[in-house]
């Protein structure tokens, strides 16, 4: 149980998914000292589906990710990864230090045959639902066939999370037409057309919530700098409507008239609904949740993970790999 | 005179700018019977500052550039090109084709000394002021040397067009920690450490408008599409809004109630009030405008053009790099 706030958010958010998801058990791997008063409030019931692993180290968010797979294999972020390796956790959802838990979870559930390097995927708000886009940062860069496989994990997630049953998908480009784009994207681009998914080309980086496509696909260095730059300039804009609506008493009265359309727009841009991403290609679900997601961030992270589980991601990665290969 | 809507809207924009700008001398290169029509409305004084230089060719908006510099040689992007070479002009703005207009530039005009390549540059919203960012796709990639070219020329714009005498300027990567990047990233972050600018180090997407430095370095895909991702979605952001607050007739009527924080706050993100991107690295101003510019928007290109031909921004690059050099 790590993360910038520890138990106090995560358990929260975990125990509202418990509540939702009948059929969901808890496992919460932590200092079982912190971690048992936030769960006074259960019910009888609902305590019987909660079950508490110890763990007495904890990884720090700076810490070198070789140095926890090395020192900290009573982490509660390495005993997670083992439950799940044992197939006694069925996902693991962290807080923790983003990197730790990348190299952890690669060397205990090592990878998906015929994926070569984990990616993060994540649904993006987009018009008129969600985009999934990776890799989100977990590689500096990618291989043309590593691009493949990252759009056939892609095209599986938004088929699962998304419900959508034959997803678009798209390559992140800086122009649309054939000759756009350095070598290695255009060798994807090549390939994807190759392959039984529906490729719909390039798009540019306002694509990305134009709604257009559902699956986006770029190395991680592009991925993670739009990702960011795209929260940066969203938190922007949420300040400077803030700033707006109390510049003068006169408009303070004006956010009062306008109160259900600007709650109603504050939920629907509200970054905490897009909270969790996934680290696919990994041979078991790892969910990885911001760490300073609050509880209602934290719950979200919580239902992602409850929904590649139970739509069996992985298998469903190699099944599509074995499709294509045939 | 072509962008997507021609001299209907180039010719208006810059007239704007023409009555700002008392010592403003106008050349408008394009077809004289197309022109002509637009300078009804002013008067003889006005008149006299405005040149119409025939051209009768046009570069298509999907040319190829190799093809608009062997074929168009009598087009008004090649004429414009061919005044400011000559130094009858002091800066073109275009809004033109963009890879025609840079290829065409780069021919007529040839590089800055010591520059490799040409960069993008803009001025994009961040919190408090703007942000300057190269390159914005003039590239698609770079190598350490050409990010610490482009890092100067970063800092000359941000002086002079934005009056900071001491520019904070960044390295665009997806983590602070000096262990983070590719190889080019990295050996690039080493030489900016060297020079005598003043380099901050490392930042991330989503400090592109936080507003903490003055010029953010990153090479032409990944600004690109950052810069893109970001229009993408504060154009999302800007239909919730509108249509949060026309969703009902209450709303509609709050939306009175908040029409001046609205109004202000739509003009403070009016995409228009940060078109005019300048293709520095070349010995000339070039200014390119948003193809589908309107008036408004082209005249802020054209203050962008003013401003750098009055602040010689081509030989304020040669005077830092031979400063750099010693």
């Amino acid at each position: 149980m790590s993360g910038d706030h520890g138990p106090s958010v995560c358990v929260p958010g975990a125990l509202t998914v418990l509540r939702e998801e009948a059929a969901l058990e808890l496992i919460l791997v932590g200092q079982p000292e912190a971690l048992e008063p936030e769960l006074k409030g259960l019910t009888e019931l609902e305590r019987t589906r909660v079950r508490i692993v110890p763990a007495t180290q904890v990884v720090g968010m700076d810490e070198a990710p070789r140095e926890a797979i090395r020192r900290k294999k009573d982490s509660s972020l390495r005993r997670a990864l083992d439950l799940v390796a044992a197939g006694e956790a069925a996902a693991c959802v962290s807080s923790g230090n983003t990197g730790a838990l990348m190299s952890t979870a690669h060397f205990v559930l090592g990878m998906i045959e015929g994926i070569e390097r984990p990616a993060i995927i994540s649904a993006l708000p987009a018009v008129g639902g969600h985009t999934c886009m990776l890799d989100l940062g977990a590689n500096l860069s990618a291989t043309a066939e590593q691009l493949v496989q990252f759009a056939i994990m892609g095209a599986v997630v938004a088929e699962d999370l998304l419900a959508r049953p034959k997803p678009r998908v798209a390559l992140l480009n800086i122009g649309r037409e054939d000759i756009k784009g350095n070598e290695t994207v255009k060798a994807a681009h090549q390939r994807l057309q190759a392959t039984n998914l529906d490729y719909v080309g390039y798009v540019e980086g306002n694509d990305i919530c134009a709604g257009s496509v559902d699956v986006i696909v770029t190395d991680g260095f592009t991925g993670n700098v739009a990702l960011k730059a795209m929260e940066g300039i969203a938190h922007m804009i949420s300040a400077a409507v803030r700033e707006e609506f109390t510049s003068s008493p006169a408009r303070s009265l004006g956010a009062i008239a306008a109160g259900p359309a600007l709650s109603s727009l504050k939920k629907r841009l509200d970054p905490r609904r897009y909270n969790g991403a996934s680290m696919v290609g990994l041979a078991g679900v790892v969910i990885k949740s911001h760490g300073s997601a609050d509880a209602v961030s934290f719950a979200h992270a919580m239902r992602v993970g409850v929904l590649e589980a139970g739509n069996g991601v992985p298998s469903h990665i190699s099944a599509q790999l074995q499709r294509q290969a045939a």
